[in-house]
């Protein structure tokens, strides 16, 4: 458990956004989650916007999002005190609530198909600081995704989507391919972004490229050149550029018609030390009115991250017993070194 | 886990008697159960009555509930000591027994259809502080019941019951309703007892109260006049008397052929500092013969407390995340704040 | 968990032999398992011997043994990494793995249908200590076990083992009976071991042993001398002579065809402090070419030591809410104390 008076020893920055949830998930009714060790209940007030305020009831300590809403209203499931979006509670039955203590309110963004929270205080919430995703608000995207809860520390899901070499093996039966680890691999900074990339030339496509090649009407046994351009951003997003083009037509700089290519779309959003949530999905640009294809893609990739979640907990749950041991940091980590590295800049700047 | 050397800090009187089973619970075996942190194992003695034990065999420690009942004696199921009522090994085959340390024994009351406990010392035991508990010696009155294990502090459970306004938010459709949080709260100390009541004229029924109804033989749809009277005593006893009449005959004083009324019936013994056993039930003067009627009202209230359960146990966890923050103390709390207090008073002198 | 720097505190030795698994769980693929403290991975390498390394990839973190067998190598399913049986890296896709930290690697050897590991320093590990197990290399013996993952100190399993008067209670439906309590228990030490045995003459046999009569071709319902010779060796096996002979045909010293007589085999390896693993067994000189016999066996011991399973978890829990508290030594459990004490003396000899 932790308290916010060491929320300055937490490894993780507070003063960025986050993605903390989809709209389905406050449709009609509040949602209660833990994100950068704070308990947050979302839900939409009375002008529909996206709220969000500590997930405990002034009164007697009820998580509010066991309440439900009423015109706008948090109501909470205990006693019935209404809380509003800034964290003063409305009313009470019987009750005049005016000297009630507050409980803090977090800013909140609703954007791209996202509901965001800034963690730190919302008086610093800065909304030009939350990225532009164009391929969320283009019409020429098709985009699908989901959630799952994983018991690791989020940088290890950095680190582990910063090299992909491990789709050999994690992945060996969707996307890995004997190619991957062979391809040297080549780390820099661009701008405030981490990018590590991979080009595999005269290859055959794995199976969840062989479907999409048939999504995007082309050969699926063609040779293929293929690209992963692995992009992170603070505090914790990662970008994937994924694609395969027939061969020789320019791999990643191919036509349009002679590839097919998507973004892997991942949020990474703490809730504890040993813990968080993680927001995946695909934004592709071929077949994007297809939306049985986008069911498809969107059970490959479940399947494909769930193998991912069995190895990162059971990474971290052997790191726990060997508290002591420092990990290599070989030229295949550089991605999730220097993430690491930027990452801690921005603690550094928060303390300061 | 709690040690007998610090139960002075521990928040529950010991020098009083807690409800520690059913007479079926021990019908032919012995039972253990924590009560107050303490392991206790209860069974029937050689003349048949209640007795209760530490749960700890003093040959190799193993807890005695796992043993089987001999001709009175409580025979550990490992190597075949046999326990007394007081604590004493009886015999084991081939020993002798009579240098072994005896194990604490606790004095034990057999009434009202309940095995009592005292948790403190045994000598110190007094049996004119059993309460007397009228409806459970009537001939006018029937009882039915149930338990539930809670993972909470058991004052929590004081305050909920303490306060009736939860009843329109988390028992919407079975007994709560609109009225009871308008209706104006009176708190005030009665002898050794804290009273907290409400009273709301010419109102619906609630789906419970239509049963009750049409339990008497009363017409479920009529007006009616509906009043609460919460009495706790020590050290954890809440006795609610509810009732309604047919509107304009008294209320709570109307005739007996006027009205459905009853005592929710609250036995509230801690386990743990976040955990208590909580035996429910409901004591009624109409339909005193309709064992069907038992069975209809038991189960009522087995599904309104598993709602306060849910509740109850999220408040805790809540709590136990916010350990420095502070509850409201609203007029509608007063109950359950004077009750804490009387509780209070009982530690101090328990200390001094 | 445990850190090797206070494997010192640590109430088993580690210069010894331990059953770690049996053939068939590293069959193909890598096994991982806790052992005296150590997350151990056990394999076979490249010329099939079996091996055990940390289970602890030196480039991430990740548990070697969810990686597969390749060609005698054990590689991670991560990043590919492919360990060796000495804890040295063999190669990594891409990378130059010379200078890659090595983890620890454990002694191992295959014997008598188990693998045993070293938990202590490898350049210790003497092979010369490993007992010689006739039964398990005879023509003349057939064999048939299990293992059992039980939480409690492995301590508390040969107290159990070397004290069988809890038959009477424990198993009171398969192999206990009335006659084990009265009989007299000697202990004494014999060499290296510790042997507690009982003899009961004129007796009738309780049903397992029936059973076991049926199987050797005599009569089940006869008169029978019965006996148990327990012989715990260091550093937790313990060996137990069981048998039932035709009344007067000389007992333990009768012959062959006039019993039927077996050894309880009981490997106890250490898992933490309050867990461990239990590898049991029947190795018998009747109907040994029945191998539905065997199974039936197998069934019978695997039900009777879940009834011991169940006690002995639940004396643990109960020992570690009273850690204050001293346990009664008698006679019946002097082979436990004599073993614990060989223990001790193990450790002391380690500690110097």
């Amino acid at each position: 458990m932790m308290s916010s008076s060491d929320a300055a020893a937490k490894p993780w920055p507070v003063n960025a956004w986050y993605v903390a949830c989809t709209p389905d998930e406050i449709e009609g009714k509040p949602l209660g989650r833990q994100i950068c060790g704070e308990r947050i209940v979302f839900f939409r007030g009375p002008d529909g916007k996206a709220a969000a305020v500590e997930d405990f009831c002034p009164h007697r300590g009820a998580p509010l999002s066991l309440g439900f809403m009423r015109e706008g209203a948090l109501v909470c499931g205990y006693h019935g005190l209404a809380m509003g979006c800034d964290g003063e509670a409305l009313d009470m039955p019987g009750q005049r609530v005016k000297g009630f203590p507050p409980i803090r309110a977090f800013a909140v963004i609703e954007r791209y198909g996202f509901i965001w929270v800034w963690p730190g205080n919302r008086e610093d919430a800065d909304p030009a600081k939350l990225h532009h995703l164009e391929w969320a608000e283009s019409d020429e995207w098709a985009y699908g995704g989901g959630l799952y809860h994983i018991q690791c520390d989020y940088r290890l899901m950095i680190d582990n989507l910063m090299d992909l070499t491990h789709e050999t093996y994690v992945h060996a039966s969707s996307i890995g391919q004997k190619e991957i680890d062979e391809a040297p691999v080549h780390t820099r900074v661009v701008g405030d972004e981490i990018h590590t990339m991979r080009h595999m030339e005269n290859i055959k496509a794995p199976p969840f490229w062989r479907m999409a090649l048939r999504g995007a009407g082309l050969p699926e046994d063609a040779d293929v050149d293929r690209w992963q351009v692995c992009r992170f951003s603070l505090p914790s997003h990662v970008m994937i550029e994924v694609g395969v083009a027939l061969a020789g037509r320019g791999g990643y700089d191919a036509a349009k018609e002679d590839k097919a290519s998507s973004i892997v779309v991942d949020f990474i959003t703490p809730e504890t030390e040993t813990s968080h949530w993680y927001f995946w999905g695909m934004a592709r640009q071929f077949g994007i009115d297809d939306a049985a294809l986008t069911d498809t893609i969107r059970e490959g990739q479940a399947k494909i991250f769930g193998e991912d979640l069995d190895m990162l907990e059971q990474q971290q749950a052997n790191m726990l017993r060997y508290p002591e041991r420092r990990l290599l940091k070989l030229n295949i980590d550089a991605g999730g070194v220097r993430s690491r590295m930027m990452i801690d800049r921005a603690l550094e700047m928060e303390r300061a």
